[in-house]
Formats: C-alpha cells, sequence, structure tokens
C-alpha cells in the first residue's frame, strides 16, 4: 500500500487524497504540519529534500514529490486521464499552467491571508499576485465556456489540479462573480463520484480569512 | 508538418527547438519578438490566450501551449521519455519542478537582469529570486551525486528542460562553482547528438548582463 504524507488543507495535498479516494485506491495518509516547520525536520527533509508535501512513497520506499506527477502517475490507465495522445497532451497542459500561472498567485494569496500575521510584510504583496491570479481565473473562465473540463472530454486529474485552489479562491480574497463558466466547473467538480470538499483550516487561520475579508471591505 | 511560434533567446522556447532537433523532427519555426510585446497582439491571443511563447500549432490549426507539455507529447514513444511507469514518473516530477522551484528564480533573474531597464523596481527583487535559485539548484545538484540524468536512466526530456535556464544561469546573476555535479551533468547534456546551444540574446541584452556583473563585483 502506498503512503502519502500531507497537510490536509493544503490544496496541493489535497489533489493527491482526492484522486485516491475517487479511485477508491487504499493508502495510508501520515499528517504533517507543515506551517509548524514539519516539513524542515531532518526526517522529513531525508524523505523529500525540498522540505515540502506532499510526498507519495511506495511500500518499497521509494518516493515520488511533486503533486501533479502524483496525479500523473496514479492516473495512468484510469479514466483520470485520457489514452488519446493530444487530449493527454491538453491536459498535462493545464497541468503546468496550474503549477506555473494558477498556484503562485491563487494558492500563495490563500497562504498569505491565512497562514502569516496580520503584520506580515508579504501582505503588500497581495495585490499584485490577486491581478495575476485573476488573469489565470479568467483563462480557465474562457476555456470552460466552449468545454466542460480540463482533462479532455470528460474530468479528470486536471481538474482535480485546478479545482484544489479554485474552490477556495476566495480564503485568498477572490471573488468569483466574474467567472460563471468557472462556478458552474466547479458545481460539476463537486458532484462528481466520491468527491469530498478539502476540510477546513484550524481556527486560527479561519478567523485570519475573515479578518482579511473585513479590512478589504473597509 | 508542426509550427512553433517562439522566441529562440527564451530557454522555454529554446527547449522544444532543441528536443525537435534533436529528434530529427522537420518543422516550421515562426520568430515571435515577445521583449517586444509581440505576443500581446489580438492575433497571437487568438493563438493563445495566455500571450506566452512557445506555441506549437498542427497542421490542422490545433494549439497546444506550456513547453512541457509540448515536450511530454513530442516525447512519447522515443528514447527522451521512458516508458517504465516509476521513471515516467520521475521524470514528470522534475519537470513540475522545473516550472515551479526553477524557471520562477532562475529564469526570472535571468530576464529581470537582461531585458528589464537599469533601473527598473524589479530589480529590487533579484536578491531574493536568487536565493531562492539557489535552492533548487543545490537540490539538483544533491540529485546528480547519485544519477547522472533527471530523465530516468538515460538523458531525455527533463534533462532538456532543467538545462536550459541552468546552462544560462550565469545571466542571472548565478555563479555555478558551489556545484560540481550540476556542471558535469550541464558538460554531458552539450555532449548529446545534435545538441545546439541556445542562441545569444541581442546586443542590448547582453551589454545589461555584463553591466550587472560589474555592479555586484563593485
Amino acid at each position: 500500500m502506498i503512503t502519502v504524507y500531507g497537510y490536509r488543507a493544503s490544496g496541493n495535498c489535497h489533489k493527491v487524497r482526492l484522486l485516491l479516494d475517487q479511485l477508491g485506491r487504499p493508502h495510508r495518509w501520515v499528517d504533517v504540519d507543515s506551517p509548524a516547520g514539519a516539513t524542515r525536520s531532518p526526517a522529513f527533509l531525508a524523505l523529500n529534500p525540498n522540505g515540502k508535501v506532499p510526498v507519495l512513497q511506495r511500500e518499497d520506499g521509494a518516493v515520488l514529490v511533486e503533486s501533479n506527477a502524483m496525479l500523473v502517475w496514479l492516473a495512468e490507465g484510469t479514466a483520470f486521464l485520457p489514452d488519446d495522445a493530444w487530449a493527454r497532451a491538453q491536459a498535462f497542459s493545464w497541468l503546468f499552467f496550474e503549477q506555473y500561472s494558477h498556484d503562485p498567485d491563487v494558492a500563495v494569496a490563500r497562504f498569505i491571508r491565512g497562514w502569516t500575521a496580520l503584520d506580515d510584510a508579504r501582505r503588500s504583496t497581495l495585490p499584485g499576485l490577486q491581478a495575476r491570479g485573476h488573469v489565470a481565473l479568467q483563462l480557465m473562465d474562457g476555456h470552460l465556456r466552449t468545454s466542460p473540463w480540463f482533462t479532455g472530454a470528460r474530468y479528470g486529474i486536471a481538474d482535480i489540479a485546478l479545482s484544489a485552489y479554485t474552490a477556495v479562491a476566495e480564503e485568498g480574497g477572490y471573488d468569483l462573480t466574474p467567472y460563471p463558466a468557472l462556478r458552474d466547473w466547479l458545481a460539476r467538480v463537486e458532484a462528481t463520484p466520491a468527491y469530498h470538499a478539502m476540510p477546513a483550516p484550524p481556527a486560527e487561520v479561519v478567523a485570519r480569512f475573515a479578518h482579511a475579508c473585513r479590512s478589504s471591505d473597509d
């Protein structure tokens, strides 16, 4: 059986857990409190020198890092990744887009708002991050006006990867009202068999999200 | 025959051109002067709404974006991507690492030093970018102490992706002296059949690289 080391309120970790559950694939989950620094311990760095979750480990000890590489490996030969070469290429394209043009703005804005102190200097970068994040959300909305999914003709790993942080984009200060096709897609994703939402972060994180919302309303 | 739209002094574009040439695959190359804003024209945005090069287009007009997705599509079934599922997963892992943890620091530092004005505000971000970029280079060096390549047992697309900007990292202000395994790997990459280095950027860009070097020596 495989083991996944992860933090449940991280979108990159949730992606992997959701796919495993939607595949009905048994696995062992080990909670790693990455915001508390657990990914910087010598034991964890021996597992992943990049000091990040998630980490996937096979029973023989072999390790795979990078959430989207895990999605590809787990989905190969299943309905979550197309067989057709061109459809696969498009799914891979969205997976790379997610890591380069979506996560660094949509996910990082949520991290800064929820997991840093209210006077943290990184909060000054939020307007820039959010402006770029809206470009990514707009591109997704444009795609979804003519295609129901990001993984070829049906739901699959590019949808799992892109929805993980889009579903909680509001926690990063994003208003999804201007993106109706995106909101319809999120509803379709949430209606897929065995779907479950990412668990809520700890109470102090949720409190910071609320605080930040009030501030921007002032 | 496929067409690739690209800027030759961009590592992300060079990756695709190098693989095509190493595969001996005929293609049409269309130069796009992205630093001059050519990727923001309505015609280009119709091709790629994300306004980025490279763009790959099939003869029937179908388009693929994201350089690493192109590498995967082109390499499928060739010696540049392993057949074994776990070796493929590791190659994909490095491709995602390259886009998330290498390009945003190693490539972007080179862009800022070469393509922005000497008084551009983004230059203040260079020390932070370079600190993170060194983490990526150190991780690569660590991997290369026990493995000759990033694409399983032999040279392939993860090596092409990671070497594109590593080979010109010094233009981003990086000193590669502390990474002997990395430098040996770059030499092995450069010795592969049909390898060719990325063309030099325009003279004014090269002049900015030189200026920045002098400044940091002061």
